[in-house]
């Protein structure tokens, strides 16, 4: 067992939250069209690829002085490559808050030292990875004492301003063009292009590479599992119509600066009418019509922390689930813990039940009866189980530190019967959590097993119901040979510990590329699991597809097109909760 | 007919909104303590009533300059006279935004000019009316040229830091210690003494002069009745137990800093065991426990506006009332144009069914049936009729200028069945809208018909079940004659007009004092209405009894401690919601 050291948290900072230039000018373009702005909005110019979004902006003036070009470079470092953890307002989340009552006592030197080398409690060493230089680190200790800058609201007429409808419905096919088992589809982002590749699953071919917002989050499927939806960083929905000759986007738009959610209406009588995202930066949902993603209503999480019942001003929307048991989705809200069942069956009288669980939320799934949704509270390093059916918290269960689960993994424990499982950024564990309330009352939301896994900086695991194993990736792991393989447990077995499975040595890929191995992913059958060999843009990645039986290698899908993917997923098994 | 503009805005901007020096100190005294402020804020010291007031600042370059002690006159000013109308950010609800990308164009003499002479759409005339110097004319008018200051959150530890039980549940009385008829007290606000008198609505004698919040805005009582609540315009909440032998305060608590409602629960099983009460600033609601005023839940109503799905700083909570219907409150968000059904049976997983009405929500009461609740948007000219049995909106229906209806009057009408109905600050008409959509499909939620009363500026109509007469005030009406006077109406020839009542003159106040005649309120037995004569707080005012029947004078009630008397409240027909 390797552990995961204080650079995790450094790596989970940069890959995952890291803002590109191409989706800040993005931003920028489209923000300079809008006219909602109050008065005191500064439109700044020059090279920054912030250029023209407007920040309500307000110097604090016992804090060392900044020139506008400084300035303009730290608020689009700051937006990049800090804003993910420590929030857009500085308000603390996954890192510190960094308001200036905190930063000016610090003072420059402190703060200069702190961005160079990091900290052991995760915060990036940013100078000496060599990701800032010495000059840029200076001008963000002294940005941090200046009060943020707000970025704007983004109103329906800013959202309406951005949708598309590339091919209308009534164009669209009626029945399926193509000869795709599209069940088995994958969709894999393709992180630093700004597109997904859809990659057909029986036969590991390339259907198409999609254009798409940037660094897509997650992909989702309509509950018919037609349509395929996938939303960037940038808060760009795509909406892919898999019935098409050659599968591709029919219509599109913008729910914000930032975004991570996408999730669609799966409950009877409601399939593929509806489709809700939520967004990192304005705190808000929004809820779009499910055939063109015309948007109908926004929806704030503004509001009163879970624990001390404050106002937070950045409560931003993490996971997002479809209920099977309602017409509701289960939206969770990070800075303020809250998880909310909002029930669209009547969105002109939208009925929202808040459920107080933990600060920090941020992802999860349904435990396989698909009752309950288990979510990560990150740095309250706890697991809140949300009961579907009953509307309430089931269970708020301690975990290891920063638990990570993606969307979990769900299988049969031997001896406790049903759990669901989470890996952790911060430990090496992975814990497993009883399920089951009515045979197996004793483990019910309980932690009933904690494995040892390769080490810290898990971002996913997965296993199936027609498998026998759990996979647990390690990609932020600071341990090259941990980052590129992954542990495999048998479940009937599992304290005979994990076997490794060197899924990026079976790439094959000779450059020197980083090839983190990311997200296992079964396909339809739960025969094969699939791995993305994630390498930087400019060297050669792959996706590694094992044969979950023998844990041997089945396939290889190189391609030159096949730039930087990370997160992938199989259509059916998105679209069933198959996790 | 006599009309009510241009100077009824005005008045009811300098009555309705102001705020006093006491009040202020109030809060200053309990914002001095928080401790819970980001670091750019400021403590002010010096004479005003706001010092110690911390409020997040920031100049605006552009704007005139001003000295800090000029700035601090011109904050302490605005939050008394404008922000009622303005709102505290100055986004504008019954008052037009004041935000520096407006104001900074207007220019200064500009906006000196407007600020002196007021204008015809309801702008007062501050300067010539006497209520403002020159000085703080154009002090002022540089003021709202500059960024609005924040006022501090107020979170729950804010909120118990007030919270104090005067008299605990197991000390209080286990049965009724008084002889009173409790039933038929009259609770009434001596707005400028922070106090609320009680008074026996059988004998009218004074019980008790009870110490309150400054201003109380409204009196509600507990399900049971035994309970009677008043909020203060500074948040402040008395919970008065009439059980007592003298009647008294057993707890209190202030919510935040500027409110006007307070409810209870009345659905069955939840009789007397919560209570919510709406903020101004911050924008929230509270919920507590119904014997204590133990806070256990803040609410944000921060969030989009129903028409172009703006965000909005500063949704203000306007009216509450309590559903028969439903374990459900009924919550006016003012600004954002929302009708919140808040379901309380369980807080821990709070579900609100957000219903989009109109912008400028204000005041409101039920049909007959309790079944409608009937809701003002003031500047949006319509009255909004939520469906409390459905949970939706029954239609939004268009009436005069700027309805104030209280919480409305209900009678049968004689040709259109039961109708409920509003006056107007902004014109002389009563709007009688149909509520009875089984009998009288035809009318339901139409104007039925329109009468002409004395003039604009009426703030409460009321009628009673037992009662063939529709009263109307018209205290805000710049015609002393007609402030001082109400128009009566027989239910069953309405269109004969109405019968003016001499109220002030039959008080026989021999003073100069202004003597507005408001809030008709009956009594138990709907056989007497009562009047405050409301004079300023150095003259004599009296409340004045009339016989429902013959119209006559019955009693006046005169003592020198019913000082500014304005709203009241009879127990039972508040507790059932008669009216």
């Amino acid at each position: 067992m390797r552990t995961a050291l204080p650079r995790v948290a450094a790596l989970a900072a940069s890959l995952l939250f890291a803002w590109p230039l191409a989706a800040l000018s993005q931003t920028s373009a489209d923000a300079a069209k809008k006219d909602v702005l109050p008065a005191d909005v500064k439109y700044h110019s020059g090279p920054s690829p912030l250029a023209g979004v407007p920040m309500v902006e307000s110097r604090n003036p016992k804090a060392p002085p900044m020139t506008q070009a400084e300035f303009d470079v730290a608020r689009r470092i700051y937006f990049e490559r800090c804003a993910g953890c420590h929030g857009v307002l500085r308000k603390g989340a996954t890192g510190k808050p960094l308001t200036p009552d905190i930063t000016i006592g610090k003072g420059t030197d402190y703060l200069k030292v702190f961005i160079a080398y990091g900290s052991p409690a995760g915060m990036p060493n940013w100078q000496t990875s060599g990701e800032m230089s010495e000059q840029e680190v200076d001008v963000m200790a002294r940005y941090i004492q200046h009060e943020p800058p707000t970025p704007p609201e983004y109103s329906m007429a800013d959202t309406k301003a951005t949708w598309k409808v590339i091919v209308p419905p009534e164009a669209r096919p009626k029945k399926k063009l193509n000869h795709f088992n599209i069940d088995n589809i994958f969709s894999t982002t393709l992180r630093d292009t700004g597109e997904v590749a859809l990659i057909d699953g029986d036969t590991k071919q390339i259907i198409n590479i999609v254009k798409t917002g940037y660094a897509v989050h997650i992909s989702r499927t309509s509950a018919s599992g037609r349509y395929l939806f996938v939303i960037g960083r940038d808060a760009k929905i795509n909406m892919i119509d898999l019935w098409m000759e050659k599968p591709d986007n029919v219509a599109e738009v913008r729910v914000g600066l930032e975004a991570r959610s996408v999730e669609t209406s799966k409950y009877k009588g409601f399939e593929d009418k509806l489709v809700i995202a939520g967004s990192y930066w304005p705190p808000q949902y929004t809820i779009l019509k499910g055939d063109t993603l015309e948007p109908l209503k926004i929806v704030s999480t503004r509001g009163n922390t879970v624990d001390k019942q404050e106002y937070h001003p950045e409560p931003r929307v993490a996971s997002i689930v479809a209920s099977h048991y309602k017409p509701e989705w289960v939206v969770n809200v990070k800075e303020t813990g809250k998880t909310l069942l909002v029930d669209y069956s009547n969105i002109d009288a939208l009925k929202v039940t808040e459920i107080g669980t933990a600060r920090f939320l941020h992802d999860g799934g349904l435990d396989s009866t698909h009752r309950y949704f288990m979510v990560a509270a990150n740095q309250s390093n706890k697991i809140a189980a949300v009961d579907l059916k009953e509307g309430k918290l089931a269970k708020l269960i301690d975990v290891g530190k920063i638990p990570h689960p993606g969307r979990g993994a769900n299988f049969t424990h031997p001896q406790f019967g049903p759990v669901w499982s989470t890996g952790h950024l911060g430990d090496e564990t992975i814990s497993l959590i009883g399920t089951d309330p009515v045979k197996h009352p004793a483990q019910a939301f309980k932690v009933v097993a904690t494995l040892k896994g390769q080490g810290g900086g898990s971002l996913f695991l997965k296993s199936h119901p027609k498998s026998q194993h759990l996979y647990v990736d390690t990609p932020l792991n600071p341990d090259s040979a941990v980052a590129q393989s992954v542990a495999v447990y048998d479940i009937k077995a599992l304290d005979k510990g994990f076997t490794v499975l060197p899924i990026a040595q079976w790439a094959g890929l000779t450059d020197d590329g980083a090839k983190r191995v990311v997200q296992p992913e079964f396909n339809k059958a739960g025969d094969e699991v699939w791995f993305s060999v994630w390498s930087a843009k400019d060297k050669q990645s792959a996706l590694v597809v094992v044969d979950d039986k023998t844990l041997k290698l089945k396939a290889v899908i190189k391609d030159p097109r096949l730039i930087t993917p990370t997160g992938h997923f199989n259509v059916n098994n998105t679209q069933h909760d198959i996790y």
